[in-house]
């Protein structure tokens, strides 16, 4: 599996410097983004990529900057859920979130420059891949934009943004939602940027139809497997397990997995879906140890 | 000069219907964007356009969707200035403002999600650039990539939200600014997108660096003086004429061209401004006289 230190090493060297640019803004994006994290998405991009190409230089010019740009994006949107407008979080990883750090007016303007910076990184590695891979520039070009339509579509109104405003607004005309409202809005908020790693990378490294189908559904099973593990941990974990406010949900008086069918149920349900998740993993080509691995370290709940 | 009615209805196409979608979000998303404005960045950009190309399928496939883009862009920004942590203003085109109107939650879910659908309608813009144009694929699509790069960079950290910051934070050991930073400030908050405006545009129909150069240019002087005249509106000016809060500047105590100069020398100065455009201008190839009405009209003042 690729290295978590490569890929903090990537998102270090993607982000502005601490002393360029304007004010604290590049202090505010580096603390926001290198602040910790498991990189999962990251990491899963990376590793779909290599499921369907061992071109590394292809790799590097596509899949990496793709990675840090889905950094950014999950990023941007934990400083900006965590505004004293939205969950109104005080810690996150640990330490005190952005906007309590950097002010309220800096935790919105950094969320933006990071979901901004996504498209810059982007844009800037579609130049350069075009300056770089003349010989195979076409094939590569068109399965480039492709990945990064898909990867605006998922995180925005229609994808995670969307879910963001459902979980905000609720959903019309219910006070609560059931079961299957909390399921869709789950996997816009967070399946979608499970699919974007998953379907990004294979797109990249020029997989087919059928996989990317069943890639996206690993990642739509994946989101809210990985839901309902975070709303039992919200209820099990104390802070100095999760680093953020636990029992939030709660004294939020959020519907969630565990509210709606007690903390067995939501455990068997994770199985299920970790079942469902291998299954298809199964069909995949190329070396699959690690998603294995990585599954089986999530769900093994 | 392009209609502003064609404008208008390029952009209601282009943003998620009404109906469509998550909770309020789509009609929020609406509200932002499609509740009047000059439209300036937009006419700007095709116009660029049309200095340097009269292919209308290319303007079709790129140069409105970029236009489409760059008022999403330009909107966003808009609709997180007047959050309550920012500027906290409750009318814009008098009309409430979209948090006053969404709720706060919602501003800066709405602003984050025009963000991310400029996004969405240039990678899109692309895909169908390479499905529709494959006999001079390879040359748009280089000038594409640039031209979204360019984008990028003018709308992020080192760019228009930069701006924002120090018109946040304030210069580090200063407490009001100078002329100078005054000048920098304006020029990332207000010059970066008008840039943008004349470069893509330009870019897109395959200028050279020459007039790119020159337009970059243009564009910077031209945010200039169109914070200096924004600035003597605010004192100058009633709410029915502008559709704003006036006096919001002497109200937040902020330093303003007018503030640091004074009525009579700030409207020398566009003077100033507008005579330098306008001899850059002339160096420009084509029909120009719709900037040349666009300028007159916004700077004789």
């Amino acid at each position: 599996m690729i290295d978590l230190k490569k890929i903090e090493e990537l998102l270090e060297e993607c982000l502005p410097k601490e002393d360029e640019g304007y004010g604290l803004l590049s202090s505010a994006m580096r603390y926001s983004i290198l602040g910790g994290g498991k990189r999962l998405r990251a990491i899963m991009l990376i590793e779909s990529f290599r499921l369907f190409s061992d071109d590394k230089e292809l790799e590097e010019y596509t899949a990496y900057p793709f990675a840090c740009a889905l950094e950014c994006i999950h990023g941007y949107s934990l400083v900006h859920d965590d505004l004293p407008a939205m969950d109104n979080d005080e810690y996150r990883r640990g330490a005190l979130t952005t906007h309590k750090r950097y002010g309220h007016a800096m935790g919105i303007l950094t969320g933006d420059a990071l979901l901004n910076y996504s498209a810059e990184i982007i844009t800037s590695a579609g130049e350069n891949l075009e300056k770089n891979k003349p010989d195979y520039y076409m094939d590569n070009m068109r399965n480039f934009m492709r990945a990064a339509s898909i990867l605006y579509k998922n995180a925005g109104a229609f994808g995670m943004i969307g879910g963001q405003v459902l979980d905000v607004e609720g959903f019309k005309d219910n006070a609560r939602p059931d079961e299957n409202m909390l399921a869709t809005m789950c996997e816009l908020k967070t399946s979608r940027l499970f699919q974007s790693a998953l379907c990004c990378g294979a797109i990249l490294a020029g997989a087919d139809e059928t996989a990317v189908s069943l890639l996206d559904d690993i990642g739509r099973l994946m989101g809210l497997a990985f839901q309902i593990r975070d709303d039992i941990l919200d209820v099990t974990a104390s802070f100095a397990e999760t680093g953020k406010d636990t029992g939030s949900d709660e004294k939020n008086n959020k519907s969630t997995f565990v509210s709606i069918f007690g903390l067995d149920a939501a455990r068997e349900k994770i199985k299920e879906l970790y079942d469902e998740m291998m299954m298809k993993l199964l069909k995949l080509p190329g070396d699959k140890s690690a998603f294995e691995t990585l599954f089986g370290r999530l769900f093994s709940i």
